[in-house]
């Protein structure tokens, strides 16, 4: 067993660490574009020119005639006027022509055909002078012959190409797309589709990379999977080092076990830098192995799509001539404390939505290992390093993941978690192309308190209220005063027990919780779940701290029921529609009732009306009873409003 | 000859032709993306979800250490503190693991390897109790198994791929590209690369449409082109209609001579539109065949990219269950008044720089057949349909056609026009990928203006002092009084009498331009050379009313060589660079001064110092002394400075 837990990580700001690492490489003149190559125009939508584009020849390349007419010779026309109308007839200095037609020789202007008169087939009047030129495109109006078209290091557009034909060139010189070679490395990874054991991971990371090389023009060579193993990562290693201009190796930059990556760089050329000051992706490895750029990147797939944009990104666009565009940004109020260690950058994922005239921003899940917090994400909020963080309610600049329009057309939910919001979202979708819904899980009384701060245009919630029985109304009065709301059934569905396949502890409710050796998972405080449970529990006179695992919070029913899946727990509260999901046994507890509570001033909004549609749909109806559980007898009805 | 002189456009708002089109084609159900195609993840990139993907396994699909460190079962912990540290020995309950290895049976928590000591070889000490579940990345922590990871209607972007690969989905439906056929048709078009002959038009509109069709997401079928004859025009568009989901077809439009396109679409289907209220692109028409959309689209290359924007597009995103993206948006100060026919949407490109604290913009070219105007653009302007126009220093909104921090980046240079400006753009962007010289050429009065109204960083001036001799310095003081300038000169050239090839009329100088015969073309009033012209027929005696074409004037070298090339005239003044270009010959008149007039804030900046730092290198000097005509003698030279 390799001992490598002493490697010193550095702890560069990475503006820094990269600077020096494009110095270097630089220095070396690995960033130079290769050979130019020459490609046919219709080819190279999206290309770099290696130089710049001389017309060859003039547009037009003739002096054309602007309008469909008549072309004269505009001394004939001198003298013509509503008084005194003129008649010319056709012949050599008058005669008719479309428009792009080239002015025959002895005339030098254009009638337009929709100002003169036939008299007779071939003599027609004018009740206006010709200007000499007018309505004559000239030689080269559009292009000179010698004139730049295009400079050097010009990524080439649509009308790019129009540009570059219409100054007779059909061939161009653009620099070759940048080889990214791509290893993904580490005895625990398999590919996508085959049947995974435990500690297995999927290797997807050099997927989506190839994907971002390509987005950016370069072209991805995705090498096979790479044990940890020495002799072969170094074989690999000096393969791509000879193929590509760029090598990204994935995995293999943090200190664990078997993380030589760094150390083999090292023996086979520099390392300048292993390890940023930023979070997450803190190993990066910057290196340079025989004139070649090597970037380690960590495992972790937010840390490695992270470290891919700041540190691969650039060096793609370097070798194209050019620089990489700056993300689109908006400003946002976040909605919630972010503190952040000093010393280190961090990078927020957040969601974000349009409420009121605040763009407000929620941020999502920091684990480095959640892609889906990256698939999620409305924008990236950078936390400086020498800040420690945000307070609830500043104003912050978010680096857009979606256009701000999008962002600002998506209704958000914040509140308690139904699957019904999905197939909402999807349905919502669907029908509005433009729409999107965007919900943040944290429980019934924090989509009511999201609702106070202004942050969402409604929430879901299912808070029973242990004195009458009745959900949500009394909650919504003692946190929401005489604000406007309306109360709109979603869905009644049934909460219980969920278990292992086949109920082997033979638990039958809530009373089982209690028993020897029984491990529960719990939602979170606040949630309609926990006060549901906290409520039966009661009841039936039992006293949480005898309920093991009672304490363990996870925040929606589907990480509960995952728990169960896994064995974490044997038994947890939620929906039948989560159980089922994870192939889990069901036992019933009790029905209760799923509302949406919408402030009055977003009802008639179309943040709301287009989900009004949506709910009424069969399509919809249809396939939230098809997750079983679930009763739809006042999907949306009204079931309380204030003051709307 | 047909006569259809007398076709009736219409008139209409483009946003209603645009929606009675929409209303027209999802009635007919022709805006329905077609059948999914079932794609392997790897290809997804920029394709568009058909329906929403759910994940088939969870991930990770097991509980796994989130650190190198160990797992332990908690319980063996508690206790552990500084003052009584906690000894455990390597065993069942007290395993090493990697991050990502799975938890062993019997433990729930990970110790960070940086907080244990070993003391023997499988002994190690702890200082603090490990918490239930630390550092494991539960099951299902990133995806859980059936939750939707993308809705339908999502174009796939690289972190996408990512999620949809962690969920173990390998392959995915989307829609098909929507297949977009382009029929260009006029007995008038080439294709490109051909040597052209007076009349010819090249076939380069189709080509920008392809682009075009591929940047939204569609397939691009390019047509034959289609001589201007009913029968073939016809078959054509059957066949197009029969293989394309959209079909395009190119000139046709207007109402010219041989313009059938309307009247054929309308025997073989419907016409919904045929002209809209917009400039350029008012012929568009837009039809219906057997429930395919069928647009005609102008054929001048502005106009018909401005119709593929506003009337194509809408319907590719349509067909891929989408909407098109809203274009990014700045505010700028328009330089120029800007007066628009009320009743008409006007389409205005604009070139964009910052000076100091606003963005200005600056109208070019409105015709609609400079596609030029679209190559050099920065962004759009919209003059609404009720308007009539802007006034100069008005603040407007314009789409922006490159990202706004390139705009920033861009050094605005204004006022006469010198073809070395075009060399240092060049070479200004070789040396600086991020920077850009964009240049309105206005004449050097027009420049020394901007200057003073702060619309630009620069001006290039070449005024000639008829008192002194000497160049530019009483202008600026004239014109700018006391407000700081740095004048630096950039070249010496030779002004001239360009002539036609072999000098045929035999001209040796000024003196010649009164001929009887003689056609001259002059440049406008403001430019240095036209001063130049002024100030030596008054040292001659010349009275200008004695030379023909004195009052027809050009805004640049080139306009007046392609002029004479042409053979619209005999001569004009202008520089040996642009006689060469064209191969005119060309009779040396005198040498003047070229100088950069700098006002005195933007010597420091970047604007200006990326220019100095690109003048003083060789190849930049090489470039220039190669066109011919030109002495760098005093390039780079500060000839004058007042206030800085």
């Amino acid at each position: 067993m390799r001992n490598k837990r002493d490697v010193y990580l550095d702890d560069r700001p990475w503006e820094e660490a990269l600077a020096g690492f494009l110095e270097h490489l630089t220095a070396k003149g690995s960033l130079s574009p290769g050979a130019a190559e020459e490609i046919s125009v219709e080819q190279a939508l999206g290309r770099v020119t290696a130089e710049p584009i001389f017309a060859i020849n003039s547009s037009p390349h003739y002096n054309a005639s602007a309008m469909d007419g008549i072309a004269v010779d505009s001394a004939l026309t001198f003298g013509a006027s509503d008084a005194s109308p003129k008649r010319i007839q056709l012949g050599e200095k008058a005669q008719v022509v479309d428009t792009g037609d080239p002015i025959p020789a002895g005339c030098d202007a254009v009638i337009m055909i929709e100002d003169v008169h036939f008299v007779e087939d071939e003599i027609f009047e004018i009740t206006s002078a010709a200007a000499p030129w007018q309505h004559v495109r000239a030689i080269g109006e559009d292009v000179i012959a010698t004139e730049m078209i295009l400079p050097a290091n010009h990524r080439i557009r649509p009308m790019d190409i129009g540009g570059i034909l219409a100054g007779g060139v059909t061939r161009v010189k653009v620099h070759p797309k940048p080889k990214v070679a791509l290893l993904p490395t580490g005895t625990e990874l398999v590919q996508p589709g085959v049947d995974l054991k435990p500690g297995d991971i999927v290797e997807y990371n050099t997927r989506v990379f190839g994907a971002l090389v390509e987005s950016w023009g370069g072209e991805a060579l995705r090498w096979p999977i790479t044990v940890d193993n020495w002799e072969k990562l170094k074989d690999s290693l000096l393969q791509a080092v000879e193929q590509a201009d760029i090598v990204v190796i994935n995995a293999g930059s943090s200190a664990g076990r078997e993380d030589f990556t760094a150390e083999l760089i090292r023996e086979l050329g520099t390392v300048l830098t292993h390890g940023a000051a930023i979070k997450p992706g803190k190993p990066v490895i910057l290196g340079e192995i025989m004139g070649k750029p090597v970037i380690g990147v960590p495992g972790y797939p937010v840390s490695a799509y992270l470290t891919m944009e700041l540190f691969v990104r650039p060096v793609v666009y370097q070798k194209l001539g050019s620089v990489p565009p700056q993300p689109q940004t908006t400003e946002a109020i976040i909605s919630r404390k972010m503190p952040s260690p000093m010393g280190v950058e961090e990078f927020i994922r957040v969601k974000m939505g349009q409420v009121g005239e605040k763009i407000i921003a929620t941020p999502i899940s920091r684990g480095a290992g959640v892609i889906m917090s990256l698939v999620r994400a409305d924008g990236i909020l950078r936390i400086p390093r020498l800040s420690e963080g945000f307070r609830a309610g500043e104003t912050v600049k978010v680096e857009l993941m979606r256009p701000l329009e999008e962002v600002r057309q998506t209704t958000v939910v914040i509140g308690s978690h139904d699957m019904a919001l999905d197939i909402l979202a999807n349905h919502l979708r669907r029908r509005f192309p433009e729409a999107s819904l965007s919900s943040a899980n944290v429980g019934s009384l924090g989509g009511l308190s999201a609702i106070k701060r202004g942050e969402c245009h409604l929430a879901g919630t299912h808070l029973l209220d242990e004195d009458t029985g009745d959900y949500n109304i009394s909650y919504i009065q003692r946190l929401l005063g005489d604000r406007p709301v309306v109360l709109l059934n979603l869905v009644y569905r049934q909460q219980g027990l969920m278990v292992a396949k086949g109920n082997p502890l033979k638990i039958k409710g809530l009373e089982d919780l209690a028993r020897e050796g029984m491990r529960f998972i719990n939602r979170q405080r606040g949630a309609g779940t926990r006060i549901l449970l906290d409520y039966r529990l009661k009841q039936l006179g039992i006293n949480p701290d005898n309920i093991y695992g009672y304490n363990r919070e996870e925040y929606t029913h589907m990480a509960v029921a995952a728990a169960v899946a896994s064995g974490a727990a044997d038994a947890g509260l939620g929906i039948l529609a989560a159980a089922n999901a994870l192939d889990l046994d069901f036992v019933p507890v009790v029905e209760e009732r799923y509302d949406l509570c919408i402030p009055g001033e977003y009802w008639d909004t179309p943040y709301i009306q287009r989900l009004l549609e949506v709910i009424a749909t069969k399509e919809f109806r249809q396939q939230v009873e098809a997750l079983g559980g679930y009763d739809l007898r006042d999907c949306g009805k009204v079931m309380y409003r204030q003051g709307v």
